[in-house]
């Protein structure tokens, strides 16, 4: 890494590398967090009618990653709740997001100069968690590339790893989608991120620590914001991915047709999984005009959480 | 706590905090719990089809607290197995409650002064898991009330927050209803001994253990009691959690209508978190009439869960 | 056991004991394992859509007992991960019955010769997974019969026990079957053999270690290579099971006709337990041709899990 010290980047690196998440990034990542959350749909009324289930939710949001990665190892998964401050410090933001007088603390965080810059410190404590979860396993697990890689994803995306069994204490199973069926963007950046940490930890990639996570953390964030500011949803991974796609996983010859034939229902997939009940609804909906059907609403509902880590995105862009 | 000793309860206390669950009180525990499970719909023909799914979900009724507070801690799951004497009697239970020749001994412990008896025996067993949860939870995380709190309710209110996965040993998903979007009674006065016992745990209640332990047990036993005999299912703390609801939780002005309308439809709550094609049967129904539809059969049993506590109380009363 | 010495397999059964696993019979047992997976409905077509979760359910189709029982003694679930040689070799295996070109591997797997092979080599894993969950369970909990049967089982059959969370991966959700409702004949046998390594172990059983491998592993291998050659699904049990069943279960009088009605219903238990939407598509369906409905798609796999154990039976059967 001759170039970055050339650019007198290893102090930056440093720097960068001793900052403390604690408390501004976290509490920056509990607010993306928790405003993702109050963005699906339902969960306004939920936060009203049961705001124990709305806090549990949220918790599972800002601290998912750390349970799935306790499970993982066999570690308590109580022990993010013993860590009193961190769980003080996003119930506060929980109740101030969602309860807040005049709703304040949610109106202001939605501007998008704001929401901008919490979400890129909320980008910034991705590199960290995801390194914590591929040292956390490197003291385990002394040589298992697999198991580096597992942990630090689950640690890094735990929140949208776990997303069924999170919408089920909402009230919600949507068993169709889930983060392996069909990756968010997070999941796809937090997954090669392992995949690097993993590989600089046991010393297959030639690179330092903290370069490594300095460039980790400049591709999120500025990925990210080009992302929010553009309203894209484009991955930059989309061309690499379709290659990989095509040339490993379209198949033997015999099942051309059925390749073709998949990659086409690929783009109404969502349709295709939907449950029975919302299928048919559809297709009797197309005869006649549906009034405010509570079908229709479960039927589009399954695709918000496809759009959950965008709609930030969105809904800042709507307000420009 | 003078006042305790003026009243000469000091003895008594003590004595109580010395008694042994086992046996009688643990047997009460699971007559009560698996005749609470019998009473279920669909599980007497669950119990004739499929033995070992009826009896899984017995040890889950009898052994949930145990089985979750031992995921929370990482500790084994099959811990509460190793101990064969409970298994062994709760076998035993489950076998006569279900199986037994002229259906003798349901029909016994059905009969209102029994089941008095035996409810009020189970209530006192949630005081000692309850606070061997909290003290569980203290070995291992010194300082952390969370915690303890967590691993004291789970422990001692096991069976209802697991209740979704015990209904999928039975065939059985409900995804729309759990212990977290609305607790029953049981689940309410467990998550309050598990505030007390932990606050006393950590000296901020300053209340002997004993003294402590007397008092909870005969609030809950009474009140118990109370619920049976009146057939009322009216919380204890209706007014106090609305008022908390109300003021805590009532949100930001711009709300204000959507809050309203939930409250409204907080009533027939059921109705909306059915699934689609439930919905849209009744919807129809409405037009037509509907024989017996299975699905009619399903919508019923969703509404089962919320009584199923109150379900013995209720049972006892039509034996009256 | 003066029986075995006589007809002079002590030799055999200490030469058997001494067979390892790797690699050749843990590879017949990923190999069909993994074709198991190919042949239930939808899978092909989700091995081109999504290979991520396709290779995770393979893994879990693969390793499922080695994580449950992991989950059951509260040891790292991503142990299996660990030993990396194992998930290397799945992992190709996973490839090649998936994306071979000219499909080669599934089609030479699948002729009836070889898979009977490979089957009666992955059965002999069998004995030895069960085997390794009650020495591992008798390690952690000394005299506890029922721990070692638990774990012996979950090890020798995880895959079918945890399905309903595996199928979650792939996107299907059946709530309404699970191994401990209606279990297969895999799951049983291993049932019965982690009763008889439990009691060996604790020495109840008066045999040598050696020589019940040696019986159970002829039992279950020549009992599937019976079962695949005539295309029976008859369980040798059945007939004890049976029996068990009217002398145990069959309850007091005064539900005898509840229970010749459960058991009249039992036949058609997979028409009454469908979900309400397929069923009222059928209901509809009778009356009208109905068309390539995808509801009628999903009613029908709902049955494919009970045969998805005897796919491989029937599947050689047809090519004969």
């Amino acid at each position: 890494m001759d170039l970055l010290e050339v650019l007198h980047l290893d102090e930056l690196s440093h720097g960068l590398a001793n900052v403390s998440m604690f408390p501004y990034f976290d509490m920056a990542h509990y607010i993306v967090s928790i405003m993702a959350l109050r963005e699906q749909p339902g969960v306004l009324r939920l936060s009203r009618v049961s705001p124990l289930a709305c806090w549990f939710s949220s918790m599972l949001f800002c601290f998912g990653g750390a349970v799935l990665s306790a499970i993982m190892l066999a570690e308590p998964v109580v022990a993010p709740l013993s860590n009193s401050t961190s769980v003080l410090l996003a119930s506060i933001t929980w109740y101030l997001v969602f309860y807040c007088p005049v709703d304040l603390v949610y109106r202001c965080a939605a501007l998008l100069p704001l929401r901008l810059v919490l979400t890129g410190m909320k980008e910034v404590t991705r590199t960290w968690k995801v390194l914590g979860g591929v040292i956390q396993a490197h003291n385990k697990y002394n040589d298992s590339l697999l198991v580096m890689i597992a942990v630090g994803w689950a640690k890094g995306a735990g929140g949208g790893l776990i997303s069924n069994f999170e919408q089920l204490v909402r009230g919600v199973w949507k068993p169709e989608t889930n983060e392996l069926l069909k990756m968010s963007y997070p999941t796809k950046i937090t997954l090669i991120g392992a995949v690097l940490f993993a590989l600089q930890q046991t010393h297959y990639l030639p690179v330092k620590k903290h370069h490594l996570m300095l460039i980790y953390t400049v591709f999120t964030v500025v990925n990210k914001a080009r992302m929010m500011l553009t309203g894209s949803s484009v991955s930059p991974f989309a061309a690499i991915e379709s290659t990989i796609h095509k040339t490993l996983f379209s198949g033997h010859s015999s099942y051309a047709a059925l390749t073709d034939e998949v990659e086409k229902t690929c783009m109404d997939k969502g349709a295709v999984n939907r449950t029975p009940s919302a299928k048919k609804s559809n297709e009797k909906g197309a005869g006649k005009h549906t009034p405010v059907s509570p079908v229709k609403g479960q039927s589009g509902s399954l695709k918000a959480k496809d759009e959950s880590e965008n709609a930030q995105t969105k809904h800042s862009k709507k307000k420009n």
